[in-house]
């Protein structure tokens, strides 16, 4: 049956057109510097926010309207949103899509149950899948809305509950092998703390490393051959999340000997939280090569806490598309709508008009992005601010000649330090430049 | 001559003493847990903020009054400035004292004319040392504010700048050596971002790290046997610091092989402008083995920029004691008080009235976390909370005695996870019991 | 039947006490000033959040254990609740609770059946009540959860809906008369705006204007006493809300000519959320002679929604306490707790620990302010610091006897302006010593 | 003599132009909606920012590099800036400038000869408006700089400092009229408190609302014809400014009948740190027929300082003059560029590209917002949500033609209430569409 009557096919109209149901700018069959707009965003559809979500916040019950709503019995539930997402990914033409267990099938009474209910709903998307373009960006487990994790999961103080993390984790990698997730992702959910006064930080952060290594190790035993990927986020649920920001979290892997084993997941809401800019973390993932996947959604400025709006604002989609053409793309990754309708938009065909939006923003961003790279707008800028490391003793610098004595000679011999104007100013009308010229043909 | 010719030494007179030139808590001889209070505690006096601060803002001008104002030659005024330190230093009875390079004497003409004042002050101040019980805490230099460092020290774009920055910490280490700082403290000043529209971000960072490997050579080279200790800092002045919080500057020592050669200096504003709490950062760098020193300071958590308070938060004071004693005091390291005056506060006798508030708070501190750590308190609830790592599967988790199949088969076979309560409103109820009676004598 | 079954009437048992559920300083019936504690303090129970709370956050599902679960009906349950909720008022000892409509009875297929619901429960209060000392501090509607304010009650783009809430406001106002509550509150709920892309904010806001005016004449109508409250809030559930702080919304009962028939309920994570010490609210509507009640609770410094939790901050009980002594007390006001068990806290018995570290952090509050007032700690301050205002110009200047070209006159002559320290480190380490001999019996 | 050699008259080039020296988007006297960009913008050149500032920050001294460098006599220097400051304006074609007092002119030994000095300044700026174009957009004086003002101006502890706040103001309205000056604007300055400990809140706040009218006075006995504007802003310089937001200024003017007197100075940046957006101030003072004139810059969003950067971002720029446009234009107000450039912008080219970036910004802005106004692209938006209002019940409410009666029996005979969703994923993309054809031509 169709679920989503109101809509058909999503087409490319053009940004002339007025009608919500369209493409605007995305294109996906369009060639930028040799490869499809698709294969460059490589978008992907967050089963959570789309076919799991009631619209409720904390001082609201759920809004959203759902074709699926007056199923009752939680398995035929579940298996109709498995019918709708396969036709929303068609309609919206996105090449992936993503989840975590308990999006796509309710728990049991016994986590055996909760495995078995799994089981046949993951057969059901596999079937689904085999007729279907859209494969599967990642998936993962949540261990941390259940009462059970209400201390945290790998980072629990209850070893049972440590213990119940890694089952569902296991069973999340062979879910993750059968269905050929791209990517297995690890949020932190609840792997903080509420308050230093009761908790043993020490061990629970060493849990945690124990934690990855026995994740990758049962990977590895099965053959599940995705890519790892940890994702950051400051605070929220618990006032301090371990994994706050990428620098943080490349402290751990590197601790604990996993920076090599793992990628960052990098969602533009959760850098907006922790005091940076979502471009910062990219780069900061970028210049480490770990750079591995995004959840594209974006955050308010002026609000603290996650509002996980689908992503609107051009500049922050110019400047992470040039994170990601500098990283020659995102391999095993891509950009997940980890992004939900607003409380207010909850008719079944918001879904739809808000991942609009969200793939047309980036593919402004796409094209504004790839222009400037083509056109060394910010390289030759970078190139002229740093050609003093080229040559002399900047040379010597960056190559590892020199020391304290000799710098200490050049300094005392120089008759001036001459700096150049930064120009930043400048340089944000140039990018408002290219942004405006974006669709001009030029 | 005397310039504080209003203050007398300032004794103890006990908690109901209304002199504001007295302390009420802090009594240097006091024994507590077999040392003494200032054998704890190692307060310091920040030269700057005592000796050259003038109290502008950023929408005023000075208002400090000072008893050497009426000295127009820098260098005569370079030297009154040493001996009222001196002066204070006695009358408050302070073990320590930090600087920079510019605090104690004015920059030159040239590089080589700057040196020269700087020998001829740190001779005058390894005179005072020769016959003063205070010693110097740690020394560090000034690479942020003159106009050349606009554009950063060792991550400017400039290599003449890097070059610059290099004389200075060279000559800061030698000048270390020769007065016997026990620490050398590096704080990032102006390494960071503005916009990463025009920053060659990794570039910057590994001269960063090269920066750092050359202060160490040449600290070996000349045989300073101080602590190297960075201090981290998230934005102020540069949109976005390197070293934004201990966490970031652990990637980045770990990433460097810097870890094993510098310990954190942490202080309190810092902390809170990164989002986290005093604590936090104190808590991170303990299980670390990391936790050098601190700035004893407070920020005002409603506004978004360092204040550099007197630290006066008996919480705060509580907990940071806490974090100190069990990381078996400070080694090399104390309690700097990286604090201004207010504004409005601009009397002589002002910088006399705020130590003794951060003082005497700080002894609070430590007369509360000592009885709460005598009495187990803190670590009786952990070892309540976290007993199922004892035993069982809890045990095998910290041993690395399991896998994910067995952990999964210890889940499956569970019958219920039973959680307890964190009882954290309890906990904050104790700690103010703790503080109340403090001073009770219990 | 008893519900609390672990929990015995709670006790005043003094400061050495290490019994969560006795009382450390809170003691209804010492006098201070001449009046009890319990007349000072007037606590009162939020009846949503310790009976109808499941400890749900964003990310997670209810963690609350309560002795009411395993009743299924919804009038059962709300019966039951009613008893549950009069023991603990008993067994704490609380003279007051409060309040909105949907904490007591469960909404019904329609208005009429809402109505119905909510009588049948009020009259079982009413009965309850008959036996017991616990009035009613304060009742309200809750406008704001249901679906059909997803886009404001009062403030909604929808007639319909702004009638539905006028319906549950009179029935609120009737509820409030037979109950005979002491005052009724106004807290915007969803009356505020997303976006102002979509929001017409100049009707939204005369509609405001319009319900209030409509809300008095009714309660004139009926002959309801009780003081009407209005409660600011800046942000969440809305990005903007309307009464987004004491002044903000000060303006708006001016502008609509409400602000001799409303006063304020201040809470103190609000403040926070909106920038402001939770001081200055109460200090900005006492001076305007509108303080009306309070909502007893502390956010989290760091956190950017509204964490509701428990007070303990010694610091802030008692400034609070200060403005509310100064104030002459609440008069038709409390100090409701509008605070919940963190979402770890989830046994019943945490529903007393929680309220008894809250009790006592108050309680201690009261009698450092009650000390600090009765030895004019901050009035001399005042008096000296503010003196010029008493003779000369500066009477001048307050009694409206001057004007520009005699200022000028005064500013031309004057020799030099002579300002003095404010001394606020000093004030602060005074407030320490005050708190920290509270207990002293000095 | 010219000062800014290398800048050349700045001319309209067209978006496609690479010269920074250019014009890409304004265009003096392109005709909108019936006036020229000149006419709707009314660009104003900041003195302070432009002319006296020299790009320090709380870290660093002054970068900046000025043809007026190596003149020494402080009356010398201002004259030099009087004739630098025409020459940018010519160069750069603003039809408006401002300035406060100390900006123009030497502060001097005394009230007196500082008056002298401005004297001096003002009969020079008044023969240089004589064959300009550029007229004085507003005046004000500068009460927060000087140490004489530390504990604040008009709400100072001190009375002496009132009244020389009062004869600065008295002079700043001679000079106003003189200049022919279309707004008198109040800014805060220190006008606020930094600790509520040692503050008589309430004698500050009346004193202020009495140099208010005292002011008012004296125009009026002038016959000074300019507007009387307010500018608002949280914090900074103080912890808290009285005037914090837009409304709780206009609870302040409402209380002191000051309502009808002021209008209000808005600035982005204060916006920001008030956590509010520029649209929300600007609409709050428009539905109040308050909105005066605008502080054009913008704030950094995760820094909590005013960084007062020159506005760059397209989506501020074009809902800010969405707001100016249904606000019929801005009278006596203007577009005032209260931004500076940043310190690591040092060269005196620098101004003008800033202002042009700045300029550019605000012409899009404005060719955005109105074409959307132009086809009703917001208001058919709310004239559909809001339309239950324009009839039934909903035209009952806005007329003040019913009551709770009649408003609870429309509620209970509703069969359901029926709420459409607010789209507002759409409208940001409707949005984007706009900004990226706004050069397009059609």
């Amino acid at each position: 049956m169709e679920y989503f009557t109101n809509v058909k096919k999503v087409k490319y109209e053009g940004i002339d057109s007025k009608n919500p149901l369209a493409f605007k700018i995305y294109n996906a069959e369009e060639i930028i510097g040799g490869k499809t707009m698709e294969e460059h965003l490589k978008f992907s559809v967050a089963y959570w926010h789309t076919f799991a979500e009631e619209l409720t916040d904390p001082f609201g019950s759920g809004t959203a309207i759902r074709p699926w709503d007056n199923i009752t019995d939680p398995m035929e539930k579940a298996k109709a949103k498995v019918e709708a997402a396969f036709e929303l990914f068609e309609k919206l033409n996105v090449p992936y899509f993503a989840f975590h267990d308990v999006d796509i099938a309710p728990e049991g009474e016994s986590l055996k149950e909760t495995f078995e209910n799994m089981d046949i709903i993951v057969d059901l998307i596999k079937e689904k899948m085999e007729t279907s373009k859209t494969k599967l960006l990642w998936n993962t487990v949540n261990n941390f809305s259940h009462p059970r994790f209400v201390h945290g999961a790998a980072s629990s103080n209850n070893a049972d509950v440590f213990a119940y993390a890694a089952a569902k984790v296991k069973k999340g990698l062979e879910v993750g092998k059968k269905l050929g997730s791209q990517s297995y992702v690890f949020w932190g959910g609840r792997e903080g703390y509420e308050s230093l006064l009761n908790t043993d930080m020490g061990l629970e952060v060493d849990n945690l490393g124990r934690f990855f290594h026995m994740a990758i190790d049962y990977a590895s035993k099965i053959g599940y051959e995705g890519q790892f990927l940890i994702e950051p986020k400051p605070k929220e649920p618990t006032s301090h999340q371990y994994d706050f920001d990428v620098a943080t979290t490349h402290a751990f892997l590197q601790k604990y000997n996993l920076d090599d084993k793992l990628k960052f997941n990098i969602e533009a809401n959760h850098a907006t939280l922790a005091g940076h800019s979502f471009e910062h973390e990219l780069r900061y993932a970028r210049i480490n090569k770990m750079l591995g996947s995004v959840d594209a959604n974006q955050g308010h400025p002026l609000l603290g806490w996650d509002t996980d709006e689908f992503p609107s604002d051009m500049y922050a989609t110019t400047l992470a598309m040039y994170e990601i053409l500098k990283n020659g793309g995102l391999e095993k990754g891509g950009l997940n709508f980890d992004s939900k309708v607003r409380r207010t938009s909850f008719e079944p065909e918001d879904l739809f008009r808000a991942h609009i939006v969200g793939m047309d923003s980036f593919a402004l961003g796409l094209k504004v992005a790839h222009k400037m790279i083509e056109e060394n707008v910010f390289e030759n800028i970078i190139d002229k601010r740093y050609k003093s490391f080229n040559e002399g003793i900047g040379k010597d610098i960056v190559e590892g000649n020199t020391d304290f004595d000799k710098l200490t000679e050049h300094a005392l011999n120089l008759k001036e330090v001459k700096n150049e104007s930064g120009q930043l100013e400048v340089i944000k009308g140039v990018l408002n430049q290219y942004i405006l010229q974006a669709l001009s043909g030029k």
